[in-house]
């Protein structure tokens, strides 16, 4: 990626206008993800932004083209625990990059800037559940596999 | 376990009063987990409280020895999306159950607690990381084996 390119994609916080630029759809390439009513949106966005730095939803948008899209995103909540000396810490969740834009690092912008954010916040490690596909991704990143995820679904 | 023992080993939410009943020494066992001081432990506490049922640690106490303490714990804090048509996800955490009454079910109870409390909230799913080793009692409370945990330490 050129310079150029460094500028264009730049990693900021989730904006309500984002809905519009297809912020949904993105989401969409990741997992079941239902259209959303903008009242719907505007219920959660305001929901998590209670939660402040504790709760941080950022995406890349597309300057490259005239689309102007929502090509990649991430979030990360901090856990506040009582081990480790009452430390916290943060949970990377739902990062999907654009198919169109893949290749160009920004999945690993996408997790530096929320890990830089969970360091920042205090936090002692960052952790996430991924398919065994993208673990050599995340050891790009830094991480390392620990243990296995487990999981119960209501519905 | 007979039905005494049952009326004994009851799920409740923590109390401020059971730091001094041996929940860090309980969760000691479990990790790294430094004495804490009760105005951290205070502080820490009411932090947990502001997220109301959104972030819930849940303990057994033994009444069945005089000593009262606490011999179990779990916690279970919701995260809010904007995928699966704004839903929700229960995390589960810091699981522990004191190595002096192992083997009567305090494990299960909590799990059971912790995910019934989640669907209540309207969670569509509950998840957490254990080691390999864990995984057939996870089973046993009906959860299936689904992505790997990757993680990053910052100290």
């Amino acid at each position: 990626m050129d310079s150029v390119e460094e500028e264009i994609y730049q990693v900021r916080k989730l904006e309500i206008s984002d809905k519009n630029k297809g912020f949904i759809e993105l989401l969409q390439q990741l997992t079941v993800c239902d259209s959303v009513s903008d009242e719907a949106f505007l219920e959660r966005f305001q929901e998590i932004a209670k939660y402040g730095d504790d709760h941080v939803i950022c995406v890349i948008q597309d300057d490259n083209s005239n689309s102007g899209r929502i090509v990649a995103t991430g979030s990360l909540f901090i856990e506040k625990k009582f081990i480790r000396n009452c430390g916290k810490v943060g949970h990377i969740e739902d990062v999907v990059v654009d198919s169109s834009v893949r290749g160009k690092q920004l999945g690993k912008k996408i997790i530096d800037f929320l890990s830089d954010h969970a360091r920042a916040m205090g936090c002692y490690k960052v952790i996430l559940d991924c398919s065994l596909e993208n673990r050599p991704f995340y050891e790009k990143c830094g991480f390392k596999q620990k243990e296995i995820q487990m999981v119960k679904y209501f519905i």
